[in-house]
């Protein structure tokens, strides 16, 4: 199953190519390591190494989904930087939520999509923007297709992703993800072709929506009981997704100056703060009584809700006003999304 | 099991590109949507949710099979219908399968390949055929190597396709798959070579002639006992699937004004005919009496394969003459296999 | 786990596009029928069919590094003769080691890397080399890019590979394996970086040290017992492998005559020699006493390893020298790397 968890990280992001797919590559092995190691210095107790490989990979999920909001404006050193300072922050913030908050580990690495998004945002918005007419930042036929494969590599294995470190309920997390992704998949294509004109499809809407269900469901996938729960979670998700990317690339990022050019704020963010909301809702309406412990347990889920998205973004923030001093040699906004600025493209070499 | 089961759905047909892709997904998540839903309104019993999927999943392979014929030719609104149209009457015939025969319902499912492939051509039929001089309808070399790459992915996750509603024999019908795979994989480049002048390799035949072993073996997979049983019915898939394409294409397409632009017919029809014939004969070896109880069973069988072809031929040329009405907007044969027509191509635009 | 033992085999060496993809195609199904001919010829002892079928396809590696060797440079009927001799060379040599040596037939199978690494060279230096100018040789930043798809592939599913034929410490070789991948991936963004001038990286190194840590933890991947252990290997493996693109693509290969366009020799050569060397010293530390039983073992595992590299590399020196006699119709220099050479491009004709 782990093998299978990283399937998906490698094939994502293909779309800037050399530079996505390699530095892609790097942030995954350098975050599980990095997991790894902090595990071997505080003596966390785990019952075996698969496990905490499985957790460091769910973990690693936040690096990615940050890197994907300053993708191609970041050198490899910066990216290096955040990605340890990520998955030290990350760190930090499920053992607060653990230790203070009595939330489980294993609910708690859920928050990585959620601390991923709002870490990532709060780092961009601390880089300068790219001309709006740059040419570079343009996709192409074949880089859509090519990042709709990566899509669909993880609709397939998302059912397996949000269900790997679910010790019961196994079957159920599956089915209630799939349903979701389905949900949200047939969703995408309708709002797709009524909010374009003409009624064309637009394949950014249909990637993120058709991912949104997956992430939106994360929290709740072993705990809802009805498919036709998991049918309508996906729906609002979709919804969601494509009027947030409307709403967001026309009003916010322009106003907080964030360009968030993978469309990680809608594909991630906003289905995350969905899928809490809905944890909520259905952890009440499964209780449904009126005990003062109801109230302390959904209390304590806010808080960590809370606590996870503050610190995401403060030190999100506070870790791109570090990464974009000179010090790093940050790539001038002309270089953006240039690949040639870190790979040597050896045409004419005798190599591998 | 499930998921992988995805993988290949969705990596298929990648030729067409985006449409070809994008629809492929909204026809399998509507499809096994459609087939949840109609167990559901008829409380069929199942074990479990996720044998409900696994199934959903292996008869929504009919209806992408069908897309293939049409491909290109259809707008989304009319392959919509045709998939909800195909669920309910490939659904409908295996329950007539199940109800008056007796055929055992992890049985009829196989049928899939034969009805997709049928029920496709019977609808194609009623589409008008594009101008033979199209250079739409043409393959380039990168389109072929994405299809090459589809085909590999169907390949490696055939073995568990054919493995995935069976009990027991698990194991068996893995090997069995596999090594029908391979004997059809060595012919189909054997063939290729002798078929064409200059001893050269046509990709259309490998691809085909490869995957056709696979569909072949459907019907026999966990009964076959010995591996040279299957490496001659690979053998055999892979020589009617060249002499197919090549009859196919010069006569039969013609006379009867089917237009076939993907092969289903010579791919996944021939194949299924061939896997239903030999699996008769198998029987027969198998338990070799001659007692009226086997000749009932065979015709059992016989009656089985010919109800599902005649309900394939006949409700498809119904829903094929409803969808080419001016009702459903079809496209005009200038627009044939034309990407923009259902697609924005935002070169220029930001956006995931 | 067989079936995705294949997903690596046919998605790697897509850089040569349609003959390499092909072809890769043709010798896997080709070894592993081979292979299984020769378990039926000899009757050979075995649990099951799915464990011959598995101790197949790691055999099989070894003519799929073989055949990387001698790429673009032979045409199918040299390829179909390669993979039938070294199949029974391979299959004889893991014969007399297991019958003389006493070593089991599933350590012994572990030098399928090596063997097929120095028998692809062997045989490729009897080819004449291409005209250094030749542009057909060379890379483009598509098939670049492709090339890295398969490398992801090769690197997701080689800790599975690594743990096919353990039946205990299953759960320990995919760690160590995963550990050691992610450890030369590390070292080889940072070697490269530091040896290409400006820094930047280049494709090659990356690809190729990235996997060396998986050929070179193959001997090892159920007996390390430390995860730091399985890093220090990776690390190793990662210097090995881009010193040794340098050395040898600059002083080795013009000495011998070896044209190496795949980088076998550095990718899985060198990795799997240090791996057997890495073993060696971990027997020895781990039974750390001086009797003449672990002299005995370290001897007898030595023997084994120089048999089969001296076995590989006269083998592939006669089998090269037939392959190049003017009988097979050797490809002439200028028609290397020419995929026209051997694929119809039916780029206007209607097919599947």
């Amino acid at each position: 199953m782990v093998i299978f968890g990283f399937g998906f990280f490698l094939a994502f992001l293909k779309r800037y190519e050399f530079s996505s797919t390699g530095f892609n590559l790097l942030i995954v092995v350098l975050g599980v390591q990095c997991s790894m190691l902090i595990d071997l210095i505080f003596h966390l107790p785990y019952k075996n190494v698969l496990d905490r490989v499985a957790e460091a990979t769910v973990s690693v999920t936040a690096v990615v989904i940050s890197a994907g909001t300053v993708l191609g404006k970041t050198n490899p050193v910066q990216l290096i930087l955040m990605t340890v300072v990520e998955m030290i922050v990350f760190r930090t913030s499920r053992w607060i939520n653990s230790t203070f908050l009595q939330v489980p580990g294993k609910i708690s690495v859920m928050h990585a999509p959620l601390f991923g998004a709002y870490f990532g945002l709060a780092i961009s918005s601390r880089f300068s923007e790219p001309s709006p007419r740059s040419e570079k930042n343009a996709s192409t036929p074949k880089s859509d297709l090519l990042s709709m494969l990566g899509t669909l590599f993880l609709w397939v294995f998302w059912p397996s992703f949000n269900s790997i470190l679910v010790a019961n309920h196994n079957e159920r997390a599956i089915c209630n993800t799939y349903f979701t992704l389905a949900a949200s998949t047939v969703t995408a294509f309708a709002l797709s072709a009524l909010t374009t004109k003409d009624g064309r499809f637009r394949m950014t809407h249909i990637r993120s929506a058709a991912l949104a269900g997956g992430v939106a469901v994360a929290y709740t996938a072993q705990s809802i009981k009805y498919p036709w729960i998991a049918m309508i979670l996906g729906q609002l998700a979709s919804v969601i997704t494509v009027l947030g990317s409307y709403c967001l690339q026309r009003c916010l990022n322009p106003a907080f100056k964030i360009h968030d050019a993978s469309g990680v704020h809608f594909t991630f963010g906003l289905p995350s703060v969905l899928g809490a909301f809905v944890q909520e809702v259905l952890f009440i309406v499964n209780n449904g009584t009126n005990s003062p412990r109801l109230v302390y347990a959904v209390v304590v889920h806010i808080a960590a809700f809370c606590l996870t998205i503050s610190v995401a973004l403060i030190v999100g923030f506070i870790t791109g006003s570090i990464l974009s001093l000179k010090l790093f040699k940050t790539i001038p906004v002309s270089k953006y999304f240039d690949d040639q600025f870190y790979w040597e493209f050896p045409h004419l070499a005798v190599g591998f």
